[in-house]
C-alpha cells in the first residue's frame, strides 16, 4: 500500500514538474500552453482522488480481514481452519439425511477418535462468525491496568459494564431474578462454586460440612470439593442417599448435568443450604418455567453464549455476608478475575440481548439460532440411536417456555446415553468404537451409562451420530 | 466530519456545475473559457485533496482517542481523567523540586487519603500510553471459543503465542533459563503459587507439610495457604525460626516483597523443597546477576509490564510430574486461564521484547523507561524521609546488572519504610495523617514498619512524598 501511494504520488508529481518545466522553458505563457497545463493538473488531481478512494477501501477491508485471519489459524489443524472459513461463508444448520456425516465417515473410514468427553462449546463458534464484528473487542495496552474495577462494590474486582449486561440478559430471558441479589464475577463457574463453598462453611467447626448432590451429579464437584482436602468442607457424596445430621451444602444443577433433567432439592432437611448451578438454564437446552429467584444461582458464559474460553462465570446472591465472603475467597485464589475477559463478555452478552430484541431486524436472535441448532442435534440423535438399536436416551415432557412462547422438550447440552443389552460398560464399549465419552460411574451412577457433548463443532458431531447408528447388535 | 465533507464536496460540486452551466449558456467555448473551467476543476480537486487527507489524520487521531478516552472513563474520578489525558500528551518523569506535588498538596489541603496499601502498577500506564497502539489487541466475537489451547502440552490451556513470548522475553533480559522447563499459566502468580503447593505436597501424607517463609515474608502467603485449612499443606511462620523435622516447602521471593532485599534459601535442610518467587526479578526494580535456574520459578505480568488487571502470571518448572500437578490444579480450579488475557498478554511482552532490540528506534525500551521512573521515584522518596526525619528506608548496595550493563542500587516495588523515635505503630501513625500503608504485622515483622506501593500514578506518588516531607517530628 505504502509503494503504491509513493508510486503514484510520484506520477503525479513528475507530471506537475515536468509541465512547469516546460512552461518556464517558453519564452511567453500563451493561453494554450496555460489550458495544457492546468488541464494535466486537473488529470493529476482526479488520479490522486482515485488513489484515495481506493486507499481508504483497501484499510477498511483489512481492518476486517486481520483479526479474522488470525482467528482461523488458532482454531486448529489446516483442514479445520478450512472448514472454519467455508462454515463462515456459508452456514448452515446440519442436514437430517446425513449426507455431510457420510462422506466424512466415507473419507475417514471409521479411524479417526471421535472426543465427546469435554463439554466443550464449539457448535457456537458459527453463530458468532455469522455474527461477525459485533463482538469484536479493541483493548489498548494500557488499559484495564488496575487490579481494582469498582472499589465501591462488594465485588471490587466486578466490571460494572459485565453487572448491567448480567442484569440485562437475565432481564430479556426472564430466567433468574437479579433484584436483591448481589453479582459476583468469576473466573468460570468452577471458581464460583469453590467460592460458594468457602462463604457457606464456618471457618471454626468441629468437622468439614458435607456437600451433597443427587446422582447422576456433575463428575468434577467430588474432586474440586476434596482437591486440597479442606477440612472446611467434604464430599458426602449422592444427596438421595445423605443421612448424616448436621449441617450440609446440597448442589441443585438445573437443568442437570450430566442428564438434563429439571430438578429441585431432594435433602429438604434443617441445617442445609443450597447451591443452585444454573449453567444450562438458558432456552436453547430447556425451557424457562419461571424466573429462579434462589440464595445463591451461579451461571457461566462458556454454556450460555459458548464462550469457554473466557473463563467468566457469575454467582447470583442474596445475603450480604456470603457475598462477602465469595469475594475474599476469589481475592485469595486469584486477586480477581481477568478484566479483559470480562470486558468481552460484556460485549457477547450485550450482543446477545441486542439480538433478541423485538426491534432488531439485523441479526438472528441467539437463542432463537441455538434453540433451532440443538432441536435439530437431538432429532438427528434420535434417529442414530434408533438407527442403531443398543442404546437409549432419556425421553423429557414438553414444557411450557415463558421466553419463547411455547412447549418444547428439552434439548440438554450433554446425552445421557445408557448401552442396551448386555454392555456393562458402555465408556469402554464407545472407546473401542472411537468415541471417547464419561462413563457414568464419574457421576456417581452405573457404568451403563455415558455422557456424550452434543455442543462440539457440526463436523465431530455428524461422525459421531454417523458412527453410533453403524453400531449394530 | 460526515457533515464537513459533504458540505466542502457540495461546495466544489457547486462551483464545478455552475461554471458547467455558465459554459453552456456560451454560443462557443473560447480557449479564455475552456481555461477558467479548468482552473475551476483544479480548485475543487485539490479541496477534495485537502479534505481527504483531513479524514485520513482525523480518523488515526479517533481511533487512537476513542479507547484511551473509555480507559480513562473506568480509571477513577474526573479529576484523575483529567491528569492521566494530560500526561498523555506531556510524559515527564516527576520533577524532583516536587512543585508537582505542592501544587497538588495545596490544592487538597492534606484532606486526600493516600491508599498505598496494594501495589497496583498504575505507574506503568504512562509508557503504555506512549507506545500506543503497538499492544493493542483485537478480539473477534468467534475467536477462543473452546477450554484447549494447546492439546499437545502438558499445560493444555497455555496459548502458543505466550509460551513463545515468555521464552524470549527471558532471554531478551536474561533473568532466567527457560530451556529445560515446562511453562505453566496461571491466573496471576498467586493461583500458581497454589498450584505449587498443590503439586509439591503429598496426596496420602499423613500431616500437612509445613510452609515457610523468612520474615519478613509476603503478607498473603499465611492467609492463602491457610484460607482453606486444606490437609495437605500448612502454614509453619518464619523459615529462619522453622526447627521442625520432615518435608517443608520454602518460598524464597527474590527481591524480597516486602523489603526489596536479594534473597537465598535459609533452611537448607533436608526434605526440602523450594518455590522462588520472582516476580520482581527484572531491571526496573534489581541487577539482574545471572540467569536464575531453580526447579519452580514464579512471574507475573503484574509486576513485570504492569498489567495486574489481565491477572496472568507463569511457572517456569524443572520437574515433569510437578508441571503436570500443577496444571491438574488450575484444572480444578478454574478449567485453565484466560485466553484472551494470554493472547494479551502475549503482545505485551512482545513488545516490550522488541522495544529493547539493539536495533529499535520506534520506542523506548520498557526497562529503561522504568528503571529510570525506579530510579527518579527512589531518589524522591529518599528526599522526603530526609526531609522528614521520622522515617528511615533501607540502604541496598549497587550491584552490577548484565542486562543494562552497568552498576546500580536495587529500587523495589516497595518502601519498607520504618518509623523512628517512639513510634510502635508505624500503620495508626500514617493512617493520621491519611496515608494507607500495611503494617510490618502482616509480614511476619515489627509493627514498626509499613509497606508502601512505589508504584502507584504520578499524583498519587507525588502527594504521598510531599505529605510525608511535612510530617516533623
Amino acid at each position: 500500500m505504502q509503494n503504491c501511494k509513493h508510486s503514484t504520488v510520484h506520477e503525479a508529481r513528475v507530471r506537475s514538474f515536468r509541465e512547469r518545466e516546460m512552461a518556464k522553458n517558453l519564452p511567453v505563457f500563451s493561453m494554450k500552453h496555460l489550458l495544457v497545463v492546468s488541464l494535466a493538473l486537473n488529470v493529476s488531481l482526479i488520479l490522486r482522488a482515485m488513489y484515495e478512494r481506493e486507499k481508504w477501501s483497501l484499510y477498511h477491508a483489512l481492518s476486517l480481514q486481520q483479526p479474522r485471519s488470525s482467528v482461523i489459524n488458532r482454531c486448529g489443524s489446516p483442514e479445520e481452519a478450512h472448514v472454519s472459513t467455508n462454515k463462515h461463508l456459508s452456514i448452515s444448520l446440519p442436514s437430517l439425511d446425513m449426507s455431510t456425516s457420510i462422506e466424512a465417515e466415507d473419507q475417514d473410514g471409521g479411524e479417526r477418535i471421535i472426543n465427546l468427553d469435554h463439554g466443550d462449546p464449539t457448535m457456537y463458534e458459527k453463530y458468532w462468525q455469522q455474527v461477525g464484528d459485533k463482538t469484536t473487542i479493541v483493548i489498548p495496552g494500557w488499559q484495564s491496568m488496575s487490579y481494582f474495577s469498582d472499589v465501591n462494590n462488594i465485588c471490587w474486582f466486578l466490571e460494572p459494564e459485565l453487572a448491567k449486561e448480567v442484569v440485562r440478559l437475565h432481564k430479556v430471558v426472564g430466567n433468574a431474578i437479579t433484584e436483591n441479589h448481589h453479582i459476583v464475577v468469576g473466573t468460570g463457574s468452577t471458581q464460583l462454586f469453590q467460592a460458594a463453598l468457602y462463604a457457606l462453611s464456618t471457618q471454626d467447626a468441629s468437622e468439614p460440612i458435607s456437600v451433597v448432590s443427587a446422582a447422576p451429579y456433575y463428575s468434577s464437584y467430588p474432586s474440586i470439593t476434596d482437591c486440597l482436602k479442606s477440612q472446611l468442607y467434604k464430599w458426602a457424596g449422592d444427596a438421595q442417599r445423605f443421612d448424616k445430621d448436621g449441617p450440609y451444602i446440597e448442589l441443585v444443577t438445573s437443568p442437570n448435568n450430566p442428564d438434563g433433567f429439571v430438578r429441585r432439592s431432594v435433602v429438604n432437611r434443617s441445617g442445609g443450604v443450597l447451591v443452585h448451578d444454573l449453567a444450562y438454564y438458558w432456552p436453547q437446552y430447556t425451557a424457562i418455567s419461571f424466573p429462579a429467584d434462589h440464595d445463591l444461582m451461579l451461571f457461566t458464559v462458556s454454556k450460555s453464549t459458548g464462550h469457554a474460553g473466557m473463563r467468566i462465570g457469575w454467582a447470583l446472591v442474596k445475603d450480604t455476608e456470603v457475598a462477602k465472603k465469595m469475594t475474599k475467597f476469589i481475592e485469595l485464589n486469584t486477586i480477581g478475575v481477568s478484566k479483559d475477559s470480562q470486558l468481552r463478555a460484556a460485549k457477547v452478552l450485550k450482543v446477545v440481548s441486542d439480538s433478541c430484541e423485538p426491534s432488531n431486524r439485523e441479526i438472528e436472535c441467539f437463542f432463537e439460532f441455538s434453540h433451532q441448532q440443538m432441536a435439530m442435534r437431538w432429532k438427528q440423535l434420535r434417529v442414530a440411536v434408533k438407527k442403531s438399536g443398543l442404546f437409549s436416551v432419556p425421553d423429557f415432557p414438553p414444557q411450557f417456555c415463558t421466553y419463547l412462547g411455547r412447549a418444547f422438550e428439552p434439548r440438554p447440552a450433554f446425552a445421557w446415553l445408557k448401552c442396551e443389552q448386555d454392555i456393562n460398560d458402555c465408556e469402554s464399549f464407545l472407546r473401542s468404537k472411537k468415541i471417547l465419552t464419561r462413563s457414568g460411574k464419574h457421576f456417581g451412577f452405573s457404568p451403563k451409562y455415558v455422557r456424550i457433548s452434543i455442543i462440539d463443532r457440526d463436523e465431530n458431531f455428524n461422525l459421531f451420530t454417523r458412527r453410533l447408528s453403524k453400531i449394530i447388535s
